[in-house]
């Protein structure tokens, strides 16, 4: 945290580029540059990003067109990037409906090797080539970054504790085979565990085994986990949590969310407290181990 | 080995009650104890076991009825009991639908705290405490053990070599966390974790993310990698494959299946090479690690 205050610091002043994926993340960076003094133009992903971003000085670029996508930014004066928003798969389903995407995507393809974070990581290795100064959105505006400590109304009973610790460490264990971000904890039992598939839809895994009484612990019980994989680079890949992660976590039956303090990353933290507040959901950051 | 095989030899003559679920390996170790002279007699769960038993010595028993199932073991004059075959929680679907069963609900419920092995562990305990010598269906049949070395017409290429020793390095990372016994890797990338609901539904879900695009790896690379949990008890969960196995593999898209030698079970394993080939498949015994 000292060294990432100190490095969003030394950009103070200079422009930024907001490469912009979906979702509010972009905005929370964009925000936070701009109160920072910085000049901030968006470079939103065509069928990634939303709306919102051309209330901003924008110009809207297509995935996988790097060279246009840097010319951009030069143009705009920018060495800083900050590549944030969603880029997630179910995303790529609509691009298969737009035909000029869909030429881009042998291009995109190989930038694939199995999980997000790859593609991610492609992405970045190719800014950071291109000469630019790669930036975490966290070191942009570490408001971003959940903290420790409980997080609402309701805290973590003593059996949700053990799960998010039992979840903290199977997730550490797991962190040299790069495998994912986030698992099920209930009753001290691992019972789904992320991999391609993202959060969202192993918490619906879990809300159809729940359905089918496969899961025979009562609803309310047990903790979503989410920490970054361990060696990941974070400027570039930190998982990243919202209201919707609670209601699908309160889908899911769980009792609660355990995110590792300082790594993941909430858009709006005061929406997602009190979407687990409507919920009855406990939230809460834990110390990394 | 060598203590399987000596503990097998210790049972030789005594009669053997083999307390069957779901599927054929209830089936081979009946014939491979009738085979060193036991005389065998089966105790089919109603709503699990196949109607193959009933060409066998037999008594069905209602799952969650074990003073009954007790009386009935020592009745037949056994004391070896072997507990084999699916109770997979998809079965306890069709549970449901039986008024009967329904009333044991909540007997059987106290025994499942998360996953099959915690239902099977309950099952084995109160045999133990009720004075029966529980055996391994392994050690009844060593031969429904996979053995180690490529068993069928292809073999691992490299980068499938690869993804088998990654994906048991992984499972043995997961072990202390009483995970799965299962995961799927491609090309060095861990796509799918097995938690709580089984092999089966993991498959799936790596075929469903090929279908919708998620994969971005060609099909025919990439492996299926089952090992037993450690430190868990072979006597009764000892995870198990089959032809049916190697075709949800191949639906995945997968290009083979890596099980460690020694600590996978399969019914007819002759059967499985022979799909493994017709699939065009590759399958192979691993050492554990």
């Amino acid at each position: 945290m000292t060294e990432t205050t100190t490095e969003a610091r030394a950009g103070v002043g200079e422009p930024l580029a907001v490469v912009c994926g979906g979702g509010r993340f972009p905005f929370a960076v964009a925000q936070a540059a701009t109160r920072a003094g910085r000049s901030v133009t968006l470079f939103p992903i065509r069928g990634f990003a939303d709306p919102w971003v051309e209330e901003w000085p924008h110009e809207w670029v297509p995935l996988g067109a790097f060279g246009a996508l840097s010319a951009a930014i030069r143009r705009a004066g920018c060495r800083d990037v900050v590549i944030v928003g969603a880029l997630t798969r179910p995303r790529l389903l609509d691009i298969r409906l737009d035909f000029t995407t869909v030429r881009l995507l042998p291009r995109i393809a190989r930038l694939f090797r199995g999980g997000d974070d790859h593609l991610l990581s492609g992405v970045g290795a190719i800014f950071e080539e291109a000469g630019f100064r790669l930036r975490g959105a966290h070191e942009i505006a570490p408001g971003i970054l959940v903290p420790e400590g409980r997080l609402g109304a309701r805290a973590f009973d003593e059996a949700m504790a053990a799960d998010a610790r039992l979840g903290l460490a199977a997730l550490a264990a797991l962190g040299p085979y790069d495998v994912g971000q986030a698992l099920v904890v209930i009753g001290g039992h691992v019972v789904a565990v992320e991999a391609a598939e993202g959060t969202d839809l192993m918490l619906e895994r879990v809300a159809d085994l729940r359905r089918r009484g496969r899961l025979k612990t009562a609803p309310g019980r047990g903790v979503l986990v989410k920490a970054p994989k361990p060696g990941q680079d974070r400027r570039i890949d930190l998982p990243s949590v919202g209201p919707q992660t609670v209601e699908r976590t309160a889908a899911a039956g769980l009792g609660g969310l355990a995110l590792e303090a300082g790594g993941v990353i909430a858009a709006d933290l005061q929406a997602m407290i009190e979407a687990a507040d409507r919920a009855g959901l406990a939230l809460a950051g834990l110390a990394p181990r």
